[in-house]
């Protein structure tokens, strides 16, 4: 998807990958479905378990369904209604448990009933399937000069720079990331892997979780730059792509924007590809007493 | 575009065609794109101008500006500003007026600079521009049981019926209109053209005009059935298609979807084209207490 609207202000040449269009709304559905198809028949049958309440477990639930296994999803009590429902819907088993006490439970269902964990950024079946997406872009759009993708455990970020190195090594690799939530881009900075800020606030809800160890070992290797962006610049990039796109998609995905916004000097004239992560949002970022709708 | 919720919601096979991702994002830059090239040499450099403050407007200084010639759009002095800010956008001239004045001040344009009026969906040029939209739903999707568009003044309603009977007479035609400006449906029953509704309000704020003259010959003749359907209705189909789709609409092409729903128990196992005319929407149908987010 292009818009003239984005190539005109950033005078330069922006592909969205959109992502809120694949099954479950997200580009999850990619890295579940690698992880559930790759699973050998002995283990199969016994199914996967995930503690994610956010848009991975709707994908696995979904791949699950798909391959025709049980699955269980972990989900604190005071999970969204919309997420136990989506869970639901794909046929899914949901764990009640308290918030703090998810990977436990996780670790219980998986003895008990010899389950196969599934995590949603910390496991190569899962980042091999999310990197489809930069690999399909590439296919897509032919040569590119820079790749943007949002970064929070950095199941896509790591994904996306495996396949964008292998298949083209001269194309530059940015991380959005939110600022309140900024462990990659310290972590990035100090060469070792930062923990996550805790109880962190922002409207990119699905980039709150802190970098996870492959994604930051691939990172580094590559030497990937991290962005960061502040609310009020998460909030109008959603609004503006919603508005110039007609695609609605989550604030998480719109951090692409609103990095190439920040680095707008930098990117004149380049051919870019930037990675619409996901589309599934309630649009209370709409009441942000920053955004303006102009 | 299709839905695997909305597909299994109703039992039938419907596909959607996207307007939304029409230039000016909605159907209206077909009509007035082919009302401005059709203009003779010798007419085209006096320019066009139009007393319409929806997207006809836009669509026209879109049109306009792609042939090279002056645009002028007659807008009341409390026209919304993002409309103001589009118009202006694609180049036109703006001439302010009082709302009840609007036709007046747009005949004395055509008298004093020789501009053509491009009247929104009067207009045989425009009706057959808004028509090519069922022509490539029916190039894209092959044969059809029923189409759906929605009904304001009737230029789409028209085109399609037009391309529609021409292209494929099997296929059924509904007209898709909100309860509290009905004017089209009275007219199809009572065999002759209506008055619109004064002062109506509906979320599906382009449909608030009453049916055209040569809309509803045309609708006669072909003895389309019109269907309404509630606000409640509206602004439920207007969420469900943005969660479902991950497309912007806005309230009015939404009729579709919620004409669909009253009429299910008709409609199973049919093959279904049902047109989502636009996309421009400022998302304060949100706000609707009908509104039901699960």
């Amino acid at each position: 998807m292009t818009s003239c609207y984005v190539d005109h202000q950033l005078g330069a040449s922006v592909v969205f990958k959109c992502e809120n269009l694949q099954k479950v709304g997200a580009f999850k559905a990619r890295g579940a479905t690698n992880a559930v198809l790759s699973l050998p028949d002995e283990l199969a049958p016994r199914g996967v378990v995930t503690h994610s309440s956010g848009n991975h477990g709707a994908a696995l639930a979904y791949a699950a369904a798909r391959r025709g296994i049980p699955c269980v999803v972990v989900m604190p009590h005071d999970a969204p209604g919309t997420k136990v429902r989506a869970v639901r819907g794909y046929g899914a088993e949901i764990v009640p448990c308290e918030r703090e006490q998810r990977e436990q439970v996780c670790r219980q269902v998986v003895r008990d009933r010899g389950m196969t964990l599934i995590h949603p950024y910390e496991n190569m079946q899962v980042i091999a399937g999310q990197g489809t997406v930069a690999l399909e872009l590439i296919e897509q759009t032919g040569p590119l000069d820079l790749v943007v993708a949002p970064v929070g455990g950095g199941g896509l970020l790591a994904g996306t720079t495996l396949s964008v190195t292998a298949l083209s090594p001269q194309t530059s690799i940015w991380a959005a990331e939110p600022a309140v939530v900024d462990d990659a881009r310290r972590s990035m900075q100090k060469g070792v892997r930062q923990p996550g800020v805790a109880r962190p606030k922002s409207w990119a809800d699905g980039l709150l979780t802190g970098l996870g160890r492959p994604a930051f070992e691939v990172m580094r290797r590559e030497q990937v730059r991290v962005v960061t962006v502040t609310e009020p610049q998460i909030v109008q990039a959603t609004w503006d792509i919603i508005q110039h796109t007609k695609q609605v998609v989550e604030p998480s995905a719109a951090t692409v924007l609103a990095v190439l916004r920040v680095c707008a000097a930098e990117i004149a004239g380049l051919r870019i590809g930037a990675i619409l992560s996901g589309g599934n949002s309630d649009f209370s970022w709409l009441e942000d007493p920053a955004l303006r709708k102009d």
